[in-house]
C-alpha cells in the first residue's frame, strides 16, 4: 500500500427531502448566490422550485447562470466568472449534475483569477483562492459532489481537461436520490458505467498490497451492477436509486483510490473523444472500457481480471480474465448503453490525434499502465 | 437507507514515516501541547523520540501526562485537566492506541469546562467548546482516529460511558503501521475483534435497503479475517498492519454505518464487563459476540446471517446462519482470544447488575434489537 493524506471535508446530506438544510447552511456562509443549472430539467421536474424556497428562506440573494452544457465548455465559465464579478457574488450553488457542478468548480477558481481560467487546467498556474461552493446533486456519475475535481472542454481546440484542488471541493452537498428519478434511462445507465470507469481505473491497477481498496472496490462494482439495471427499469425506485447514488460518491471521493495509483488512461482517451463528438462521457467509457480492459489484460496479465469474475461476477475456471470483459460488455449492453463507437458512428477519422493528445495529457501524471500511443490506438481499434 | 449526514473533517496521513508531517501540523497550530501516553511501550520502541523531535521542529512546548489505562480512568482524565489549565495547553497530541486517544479527547472537553467532565458522558451536559486534538495511532482497533467518540470509566461507580460530538473529532491522525509491531499478539488480536465488532454493530441490523453499506461491511470483515492471523503471527508484515490499520478506521468513519440504525448493544454489555472486570475491550467483545449472534439470530431470523456466512466465509447450505456464528468463534480462537467468560475467570456474580446496567444506558439511543434484560442474561449466559 503506498503512503496517502486523506482529508474529505464536505459535509454530505443523504436523503429525501434534505434540501431542507440549505436554509441554515446558507444562512451561515451566503449572502449573494449563483445558482448555475444545466438544460432546464430542474426547472421543470420541480428541484429549482425547493431550492428557490430554501434560498429565500435563507434570506439570501441570487442571480442565475443557466444552460450549462454537458462537458461544460470554457465559454460558459466564463460567463458565470464575469457574473460572480459584477455581482458581487459570495457563494456559488450548482443544482445538477456533474457537468454542472463541475462548470461551477471551475467558475469558483475563475472568479478569484485575473487571467485566463484554462491556465489552471493546462497547469500552467495553480488557483489561490476561490469562491465557495455548495452542490445540489441530480444524476449520479461523477463524484465531483465530493471531491477536488472540475474538467472542463475548451471548444477552439477540442480539448478537455481536469483540474484537482481542494479549493473548489463542495463544503457540502444535498444527494436526493428522489431528485434521481426523472433522469432518463440513457442518462441514468451512462452514469452507472461512469461510476463503474471510476472504479477501475484504481482497479485494474496491478499493484498488489491493496486488498482493503481493491475488497471494497468489488463490493461498489457488485452494487452497480445489481442496481444499474433496476435504476434504468424502475426510475423512481428509491432503495436502487439510493445505493446507486451513494455508490457515486463513494467511488470518488478516496474510499477505493487512497493508497494506490490511479491510472486514469481510459478517462483520458473518452476527454478526448468527447472533445471531438461531444457524446455522453459516461456512454464513451461503456465503449472504451472493455477494449482498455483487453489491452491491460494482455500487457499485465490475468491476475487482477481473474480476482474481479471471481469476486464480483462470481465466474471460475481458465476463462475467468477474458469472460469478466465479456461480462463488463454485456452488462453495458443490457442497461442499453452503446457497446462500441461505430454504433455512435465514431470512425477512426480522428484515432491518431486522439492518441496523441491522450500520451501528452497523461504523462504529466502517476500511471500504471504506461500505455504507448500504439497500445492506445489499439484501444481504439477494440472499441 | 436510511437519511444521513457525513461531516468527516479528520484528516488522515497514512503510512511509513508520516510522523514527519507532525511538524508542519503542530506549527500551525500549537504553541503548547499535552502529549498523552500510555504504560510507557512508546518511549521503548522510539515512537515517543520521533514525535519530540517534530514537536520540537515545529518550535512547540510540551508537557505531558503519562500512564493512561486501557478503560482509561475518569481521574486520569481530570488529570489532563488540570495541566491544560495550569499549562495553557492549546493542542492535546496523544500517542497511543485508542484508550490514549480517548483520554486525550476527554480531557479536550473537560479542559474547557468548569464543572465535572462525567457531566458529558452520562448526559447531564452538552460540551460547547474543546481544545484541539490530533493523534498518532499505535495500535488498530477502536476507529477512535477518525470519529467524534470518547469512552470513559468511572472506577467508584463500575461505569463506562461514551461522548459523540465534532468537538472532539481529531483535525489529523497519522497512522502508520510500523508504529504497530511491537503490539503483542494478545492484543493485536483484540484489536482485530473490536474492528469486526464495529462492524457487526451496523451489519446485523435487520433493516433492509442498505445493501451497499453491507456490501462495503462484508468487504471490510473478509479483511479482518484475511489479515487478522497474519498480523497475530507475523507482527512486523507490514502490509497486513496496512491493511488492519486501514479497516479499524474505515470501520467506524461512517463508511459502513451511515444510512443504518447502528446497535451497540454488544460494546454496551462488554463496557458493562469491563468496567467490573478490567479487561481488554476487544477480547470481551470477543468473548460476548458469538452469544449476542445466537441471540439476534434466534429473535430476528438467519436472513443477515445467512449473507454473512455466504458473503464472507463462502459457505452455502441449510446451516448456513448458524455456521457463520460458529466460524466467528473458532476465528477469534484461532487468534488466541477467550472465547468464554470462563476463560476469563468471570463468573455469573455480576450479570444481573450488567444486564440491569445495559438497559438503562442503551435506551438512550437508537438500537435495532431492543434486546431486554432477559436477552442480555441469555447473551451473558450463552458467553
Amino acid at each position: 500500500m503506498l503512503n496517502f493524506s486523506l482529508h474529505n471535508p464536505t459535509k454530505i446530506y443523504f436523503g429525501k427531502g434534505e434540501v431542507k438544510v440549505l436554509r441554515d447552511e446558507l444562512r451561515a456562509r451566503a449572502k449573494k448566490i449563483l445558482i448555475v443549472t444545466g438544460s432546464g430539467s430542474v426547472k421543470k421536474n420541480g428541484i429549482f422550485d425547493d431550492v428557490i424556497e430554501q434560498v429565500k428562506n435563507a434570506g439570501c440573494e441570487y442571480v442565475e447562470l443557466t444552460g450549462i452544457h454537458p462537458n461544460p465548455r470554457l465559454e460558459e465559465v466564463s460567463e458565470g466568472m464575469k457574473i460572480c464579478r459584477s455581482e458581487n457574488v459570495d457563494f456559488i450553488l450548482p443544482v445538477g449534475g456533474g457537468s454542472v457542478i463541475d462548470a461551477a468548480k471551475a467558475i469558483a477558481v475563475g472568479a478569484k483569477y485575473s487571467g485566463d481560467v484554462w491556465d489552471f487546467f493546462d497547469g500552467t498556474m495553480e488557483p489561490e483562492n476561490a469562491v465557495p461552493v455548495g452542490a445540489v446533486l441530480t444524476l449520479s456519475a461523477t463524484g465531483t459532489e465530493m471531491n477536488s475535481n472540475s474538467v472542463i472542454s475548451k471548444e477552439d481546440t477540442k480539448r478537455k481537461l481536469a483540474l484537482s484542488t481542494p479549493l473548489i471541493q463542495p463544503v457540502f452537498s444535498i444527494l436526493d436520490p428522489v431528485y434521481t428519478f426523472t433522469v432518463n434511462k440513457f442518462h441514468t445507465a451512462a452514469g452507472v458505467a461512469d461510476i463503474m470507469a471510476h472504479v477501475f481505473e484504481y482497479y485494474l491497477n496491478p499493484l498488489r498490497d491493496t486488498e482493503i481498496q481493491d475488497t471494497v472496490a468489488e463490493a461498489l462494482l457488485k452494487i452497480c451492477i445489481r442496481f444499474g439495471k433496476v435504476v434504468c427499469m424502475k426510475p423512481d425506485d428509491y432503495n436502487a436509486r439510493a445505493n446507486i447514488m451513494w455508490a457515486s460518491t463513494l467511488a470518488l471521493n478516496g474510499t477505493v483510490g487512497k493508497g494506490k495509483i490511479s491510472d486514469w488512461t481510459c478517462h483520458a482517451i473518452e476527454h478526448e473523444i468527447s472533445a471531438i463528438y461531444d457524446i455522453s462521457h459516461g456512454a464513451g467509457l461503456a465503449m472504451i472500457l472493455p477494449g482498455f480492459m483487453k489491452v491491460v489484460l494482455e500487457k499485465y496479465g490475468p491476475e487482477k481480471f481473474t480476482a474481479y469474475g471471481n469476486n464480483v461476477w462470481g465466474i471460475e475456471g481458465e476463462s475467468t480474465a477474458s469472460e469478466s470483459i465479456d461480462r463488463t460488455k454485456k452488462f453495458f449492453g443490457s442497461i442499453e448503453l452503446p457497446t462500441s463507437l461505430k454504433e455512435s458512428d465514431i470512425s477512426d477519422e480522428y484515432f491518431d490525434l486522439i492518441a496523441n493528445n491522450v500520451v501528452q495529457v497523461r504523462g504529466k501524471s502517476d500511471i500504471f499502465t504506461q500505455l504507448n500511443k500504439q497500445d492506445i490506438l489499439k484501444v481504439l481499434h477494440l472499441s
